[in-house]
């Protein structure tokens, strides 16, 4: 667009958010400017303190303006004993959508990965080890990624959590709730097989 | 998201983005705290200029944050005296591409729609008309949309050109270059049938 400067380099910025081709940038500056300029307004204000206030929690490392996050500083929660760990900020989200878990949360902010250079302290493991050591915590929930570095980090952890006496738990990996079995990969079917339940009557 | 109100405040402030979801918003906050904190701070400033400085062109009336755009500025253009009237400014950026058009544009921001209570001068057709009767303008070549609105807009102003003794021009309408005619439409197919032309050997 030779028209404005301003226009084009609203457009290449959009182009840092993931999913933003040349014509959904497009788009979306011509529908702010046109149709929503205090929207515009508001979601400058929205990014700019979001990128210099938010920080990491103390405790549990995900995302938050303040020291500790206000999971980690709910006193319930701290009672509860019980502590997730998961590998994003996103994930806490989901499961807390889920409405079944009233513990605390320890965020990986990644995966064990040695090929990349990726060892236990990068991702926060000397930090966690502290606070089983410190901290009365009854049971470690492990929820990193059914993947083969998310399963290794859940073992190094397990591993550690062995050490200090904390139990420590996988979450189940199987068929989907309302998928249909024949859509299903093998991998999951063979892990679904592989930790079947009795049936207790 | 619990954990931090400002991330709350960004994931809401990206929605006012056309074709951004809750789901959608989420990966994007996720992906600038993460990844992109610098441009997130360029897309906020990007944002804050451009919903705060760019207006329109006075002749064109297409978005510019200067009094008159660089295209209507350029003298080469303005020898060129034909002038585009589009309905939008996306409108002139598709022609642009195209390098097949060197003179002036006209923008109505929009198109006669008189159940809507849009009429001449809410699209700024006084602007057009004034520069009908002041400039020396061969030809107006009417690129606005294919649609009911579109076609008795590019009509209206046709006779508005009549007036000033001033060619009016309408752009051709009929099978896309590369698509196939069994997949065209019927009305796009009777436009193309009705505006064939001799081939000259
Ligand atoms: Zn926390
Ligand atoms: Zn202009």
């Amino acid at each position: 667009m030779q028209t404005s400067p301003l226009l084009e380099s609203l457009m290449e910025s959009l182009r840092c958010l993931p999913g933003v081709g040349p014509k959904s940038a497009q788009r979306m500056a011509f529908q702010l400017l046109q149709r929503d300029r205090s929207g515009g307004m508001r979601l400058a204000q929205a990014l700019t303190r979001a990128m210099s206030e938010i920080g990491h929690c103390k405790d549990c490392h995900t995302f938050t303006e303040q020291d500790i996050c206000t999971i980690c500083a709910n006193p319930r929660r701290q009672q509860n004993g019980q502590i997730c760990v998961v590998e994003s900020p996103a994930d806490i989200h989901a499961i807390e959508q889920t409405g079944q878990f009233g513990g605390r949360y320890f965020v990986l902010m990644g995966h064990l990965s040695p090929l990349d250079g990726i060892g236990p302290n990068d991702i926060g493991l000397d930090r966690l080890e502290h606070r089983l050591e410190r901290e009365t915590i009854q049971e470690v929930i492990l929820a990193t990624n059914p993947t083969v570095e998310g399963e290794a980090t859940a073992n190094y952890i397990a591993e550690l959590c062995g050490q200090y006496g904390v139990d420590a738990s996988r979450i189940a990996h199987g068929v989907p709730m309302g998928g249909e079995l024949e859509m299903v990969d093998g991998t999951t079917l063979s892990h679904s097989l592989a930790g079947r339940q009795k049936i207790k009557f």
